[in-house]
């Protein structure tokens, strides 16, 4: 075994100045450029009190003109600007979870899809009081698949995974009125709070937004991570690499790209087909090398063991590798810059959902009831596409990084239990780790979640936070593009415990695990809702009692903002490096940073300065470890 | 009776003016104020090449920066914050409707809210396959009220109400995609489409704009309006007045304003009893005068009578009587202005709805279970604040105009039936009116629609419009603040028709109807699909091959953008007079003004320039009667 290292960013930032370079020569166009281009960024808009929302404007706020013209001022503005940006993020994630229900609905015993892991839609079934006993496994798919579906539209009630907070958690919300009802609904609520003439006042366009969040954390994203467990396995340890030295230059190299794992399953599966294996030993290559990029990536990771190129601000660059064959994609988050970009090279850019649709792409239309036709036309596409390769822009970056990843909240609390002496504790609780926080082994946990975003330098904020929470005894649980930023630095290396205190090295050791816990991608932020929904119960504490706090240091989408709210509404301290558009409003600020407290016992902390917002989210754990006297 | 002569928009100015300078008086800010404030606006936001989807940005486009960050082009940022103003647009207009429905739900025989219409309620549950005979009213109001609601979000489908379009085109409008599934869920997925790394491909976000605007106008919009018939009875010709003049100097004036009608009709309820009468008359009132602004003017108007003081740039002028006791709202275009005016007066600013929460505002929450108790509440309020009136600041401009409301379709084919000659011709249909097209003594029909902006000389379009169409033999069906600038201006007075071409004038002297007839409030654009849906049955032709188009020359809301795109995809080729933020970007320009063609057979037009959009107009109606070859 080599001598374990973690990667660091000017590594990462020196591979891609290579590949620029190749992107230099046929004239390729680069976020890097396009960065340049679109800064200084419009202070308006990054204060949110620019105000597009009717045709009268758009109007701005400045010292002189202090109200728009309908006489919103910079507070209902900023508030209103912030609601809908949430209402895009939970209707963009929960839209993904419909999906997954919508496959779980088509599944069939002989059909594409397949339920991989009926055990947990038993326990769901059971959870939503759906008779088990006795039914044919696909009628009970259909059956709770299609009550998933219900769950975005139905007419009365409460989101049903409400019922796995602690005990009278839910009922609180109801009386704060911040436990969504139907999914779809609380989002097209939330366009109507926010619509010309209507809500004003921050404190209720902050509660709308909590509670869309909810309609997505404990709804939409939560189907989507169950369900999809249900359909391709509830992830479990696996080992992986990441980075772009994933990517081989003998094979054909297909990079799935998106969110969905309906479609990148399916690729996977096809690409494993000994039809399409030769086929592409035919065309000169050795065979078929899958990776993926971004959230898509997490889940075939989680699942499958399939390396991960890299997170958002990396899908350039397995284009300007050269040895890209196709970049698959399905939703969310994928630059429509790779239309242009795929046309210097000769990679195909495939586009699947009518939900993204991309100008210079191919589009392949994906559905469950053609998955199998679909995938394997865009697998031999891609192996076709082999002989047109130019071998002079080919350069793969010799970066990659060991990592085991893989833990769904079923996967913790079995290695918890293996941690157990099954002669005398209870197995199947989070209790162990319990004893752990409650003894100081490790003194709290933190989510670590998001993207990157050009405002941070990428994968900076990420990799340096992580580091020094392990170092102080902190674990880390991590999904989305955070995840990655950590598996390519090396952090999801089990080796990498000694980069920890004492205590949690001594944990990861024990219960061999690496520091840093891979729970998925960004609908999987779901898993670390229950898992501190069970430390709760585990504990007889409320969530917003325990020594856990939520970050995403380099956020920028819509759905972060979402999780953001959500993961403040469930109880659980948030804290942001990039500024969610508020700083034009003192009032707003107020509402996210102090008045939802006295809602949910949480709030916002937004923090640029990395070093301090780490220090801030120790001294928050310590806070509450203290509160709880421990 | 007085000589008739129409008002003229100088009048109004003048009448605004002299408000203006009470308004000065108590350094009240203004609408007039504002808008010098905020121009010029910022031409990035009203190009529509402004994109804050994401936080890399706020990104904009211009000749060195032609992609945002992401990569995105100005054609797909036009594209999805047209989306984005579709779906805010959808969601409002429906939420409405939901609570329709939901006041529906909780009717009682002795409730608050009761059947006023059970052969419409029956005439629906019909349609719509609900066994009737034998049921109780109330059980069968109950079914179909969940029925409606059922549509936010039933799991699979198409909207209910299309079945009413002639043969054919709901199949055509499937396979086109555009024909709406759940009502929530095509604004969930609208968001999606627009989320970044989503759709940014012109053709697919202006179709997806289409289509949730459908779910708008025969969903949302369309159960609005048939479920407040339904309660409150359908509207038929009624005598009512509008304009300043309306409130009465020496009564407790007391304003509804805003668009569900749930709670207009409890106030108006209240307004007329007998304690509540006698407790104005203690402080000195005459008596209790309502006055409506903006739709839920429309709506009391059309169903009550009850006058109608101004339309939506007319909402501080109101305060600005120095004779408004209270100004009682719900929900959409109210100005959050009117919290600080209302305090350099006397005037309590009553908000009722958790959906528009403002500051310097007093809430009293507004729900189907307490709608008496807090109807009378509010009423109590504004007579108990009639005596802190200070006289010193009371004038109310002495301007009004008779008008002629209530043109529900209903109404109007009442209307036909009463010129049908009963012994030979068949009753219950638009064939009168058909015959009156296709003899050219009608050339066609344009259904005004939409708000005020500033951007326009307030109520100059719709009016000059009016007056011209009109004199060329073009009836005219208008509602919201369009219809209000009509009644304003006396175009509703039945004497109008003198100001109609030979043929307009000898119908409406026929018929005994204005040249402009009022179909209701902005959800009630409905009642106008509904409209050319029976029109196309009765003439075996499609609604795009009806002489039929709508315009929208001052419109400012997402709702009208909503609006246009169910207009156009409905079949009716939609005039504008302000720019929908779309300047930015040819490939839209060109989706929106040709591309849709393709697939509905109409389009939108844009034109400022009010002259030449008459005249676009009129050549459209033109052509398409020598299309059908009459």
């Amino acid at each position: 075994m080599s001598e374990f290292k973690l990667t660091t960013v000017e590594e990462f930032e020196a591979a891609t100045n290579r590949l620029l370079e190749t992107g230099a020569k046929v004239g390729a166009d680069s976020w890097q450029m396009r960065v340049k281009n679109q800064t200084p960024h419009c202070k308006f808009g990054e204060q949110g009190i620019c105000c597009r929302i009717c045709a009268m404007g758009p109007c701005r706020i400045t010292a002189k003109a202090p109200r728009g013209i309908c006489g919103c001022d910079a507070h209902g503005i900023v508030g209103r600007n912030y609601l809908k940006f949430t209402a895009g993020g939970a209707a963009t994630h929960s839209d993904h979870g419909r999906e997954i229900c919508n496959t779980l609905y088509h599944s069939k015993p002989d059909g594409a899809y397949r339920v991989k892991d009926p055990d947990k839609l038993i326990r769901i079934a059971k959870e939503w009081g759906v008779e088990t006993e006795g039914k044919d496994i696909y009628d009970l798919a259909h059956e709770v698949a299609y009550m998933g579906l219900e769950e975005y539209g139905k007419v009365f009630g409460y989101q049903r995974f409400l019922d796995r907070m602690p005990a009278g958690q839910k009922e609180k919300l109801i009386e704060l009125e911040l436990a969504p009802r139907a999914i779809d609904r609380e989002v097209s609520s939330s366009l109507h709070t926010a619509h010309m003439g209507c809500s004003s006042l921050p404190e209720q366009l902050v509660r709308q937004s909590l509670r869309c969040g909810m309609a997505d954390g404990w709804g939409g994203s939560m189907a989507g991570t169950e369900f999809s467990d249900v359909l391709f396995g509830t992830p479990k340890p696996i080992e992986t690499e990441a980075n772009l030295g994933v990517m081989k230059e003998e094979d054909v190299n297909i990079v799935v790209h998106g969110h969905d794992p309906s479609l990148s399953e399916k690729i996977c599966d096809w690409a494993e087909d000994p039809e399409m294996i030769a086929l592409a030993k035919s065309v000169g290559a050795k065979g078929i090398t899958i990776s993926g990029v971004c959230c898509t990536s997490n889940e075939v990771a989680m699942r499958r063991g399939i390396p991960m190129a890299g997170n958002f601000l990396q899908q350039e660059n397995v284009v300007l590798t050269g040895a890209c064959e196709a970049i698959v994609v399905d939703v969310q988050c994928i630059f429509p810059a790779l239309g242009p970009l795929s046309k210097c090279f000769h990679t195909k850019f495939v586009t699947t959902s009518p939900i993204a649709r991309m100008p210079d792409s191919e589009f392949i239309r994906f559905d469950a009831e053609t998955a199998d036709e679909k995938a394997k036309a865009i697998v031999k596409l891609a192996v076709e596409n082999f002989k047109n390769r130019k071998p002079e822009l080919v350069h793969i970056p010799q970066l990659k990084q060991k990592a085991t990843v893989g833990y769904s909240l079923e996967a913790i609390v079995k290695v918890l239990d293996n941690v157990t002496n099954s002669q005398v504790d209870v197995t199947g609780t989070t209790k162990p780790l319990l004893e752990c926080v409650t003894s100081g082994v490790i003194r709290g946990a933190v989510a670590m979640v998001g993207c990157n975003n050009p405002k941070v330098r990428p994968d900076t904020a990420h990799i340096d936070l992580m580091k020094k929470l392990i170092a102080n005894d902190i674990i880390i649980v991590a999904s989305g593009c955070a995840a990655q930023a950590a598996a390519k630095a090396g952090l999801m290396d089990k080796r990498a415990k000694d980069l920890c205190g004492a205590g949690l090295k001594r944990v990861c050791e024990l219960a061999d695990i690496p520091p840093v816990l891979h729970m998925g991608s960004c609908v999987d932020i779901s898993r670390m809702m229950v898992l501190v929904a069970e430390l709760a119960k585990d504990s007889g504490l409320q969530i917003n009692q325990l020594p856990v706090v939520g970050c995403a240091p380099e956020w920028m989408s819509e759905k972060a903002v979402s999780i953001g709210n959500y993961v403040v509404a469930t109880g659980l301290d948030t804290f942001l490096g990039v500024d969610p558009y508020v700083a034009g409003s003192t009032e707003m600020q107020y509402w996210l940073t102090e008045g939802v407290r006295q809602w949910t016992g949480s709030a916002y902390t937004v923090e640029t300065d990395i070093d301090k917002l780490v220090d801030k989210m120790i001294e928050r754990i310590e806070q509450k470890r203290e509160a709880i006297g421990i």
